[in-house]
């Protein structure tokens, strides 16, 4: 089992509280001598548990090295806010896939306009999706921007791209070689308009496709990302 | 929109009846004059209404051509049977992406084997996926067969994929040159036994890998036909 820390462990001892500790102890029932795998920042520590109190769980870390499934390119997932079941269906899919970040906005057709902050859930979500998948990092849920604003931030990546349902270039492996950040834009429910599809094109994005097909906005991202991990060698 | 037919349309003319024809006339409020697509075995017929009575909505084909979004390799998906929410979600997805037939079948670690014939409620879910992603056929989801059934019937593939979570080749643009048909067998909640991956190389399959990290069953046949469909040029 993977536990995911908050601080990097300190002089080679990892001291488990709370949700964990009672995850650990009562649920899979860890004993002494067991060993589990750390995670912080993209780095495994091999511990082995050296004592269990009534609420904390020892453990001494015996190695560690970097997750190896940590993908080399970071992905950015930016998307248009869907309704909820299916923007948590996203958040598990895309994180189980590698992404490092999921940011939330709000497009044109976006129909989805939500009041409440849910961004606690939506950690929540990654966090149990990165723990199944074994990745070596949390991915963040950002909180929900504006169109524009998303289209600002994209311009700091290596490869921002824009997947626009009316037809675009296809994915190559050449676009991604020796990129290290890539963002991907994706649609909600209704796609994009063409005023945001030209805005996107005048940032810079590439405008692309993924088939003749026309996708759901969950499934949309899904195989966006399995491509590209695809294309980077890792998927 | 897009309905599509039982049979081919005969002398040009297409006659609705029952929930199309509610659906058309009720819900979407079709008139007279204006379009409609009608899709039969890959192909799309396109047809004008020309009269409306109390139970039947007559049309007039106009032109007809082979559906555009109906991909060239003919993919069928093997899927062991996992929990009833994720086969549903299973067969959405992979219709949308392309898939041309979804067999469901038992493996060793399959929790889930149900005892009532679910086969009508899937086969509307296919229906539901094809009408929205613009498909040109309604995949068929088949009845659920044993792993031993899946093995034979995936040799008569040109291209058999057996997707491992402990590890395999990469998918190549070159295995799938020239292939007209690709098997996809993907594991249940559990995954795979070995004994069931010898035998599926010892049936001759490939012996594949979707990348490090661990992906849940609902999200490897997605990222499997994916990466398959862009590999065709297609995705």
């Amino acid at each position: 089992m993977r536990i995911f820390l908050q601080d990097r462990p300190v002089s080679g001892v990892v001291k488990i509280y709370g949700d964990d500790y009672i995850h650990l102890t009562r649920s899979l029932r860890v004993g002494c001598g067991e060993e589990i795998t750390f995670v912080h920042g993209g780095t495994d520590f091999f511990g082995v548990v050296t004592a269990i109190t009534k609420d904390c769980l020892e453990a001494k870390i015996t190695a560690e090295k970097l997750a190896e499934s940590e993908p080399n390119l970071k992905i950015t997932l930016f998307q248009a806010m869907p309704k909820f079941d299916k923007f948590e269906q996203i958040i598990e899919k895309s994180v189980e896939l590698g992404v490092t970040q999921i940011v939330p906005f709000l497009s044109e057709r976006c129909v989805s306009r939500p009041k409440n902050d849910k961004s606690q859930r939506w950690q929540k979500i990654s966090e149990s999706a990165a723990k199944q998948s074994g990745r070596g990092i949390i991915p963040e849920v950002g909180r929900i921007i504006s169109f524009k604003e998303a289209v600002e931030q994209m311009k700091t990546f290596d490869l921002p791209m824009f997947f626009y349902e009316t037809g675009g270039e296809r994915m190559t492996a050449e676009m991604v070689e020796n990129k290290k950040t890539a963002a991907v834009m994706i649609g909600a429910e209704g796609g994009f308009s063409l005023d945001e599809s030209r805005r996107a094109e005048a940032a810079g994005m590439k405008i692309l496709t993924l088939g003749k097909r026309i996708l759901r906005c969950e499934t949309a991202p899904v195989a966006a990302v399995s491509i590209l991990m695809y294309l980077t060698g890792e998927g």
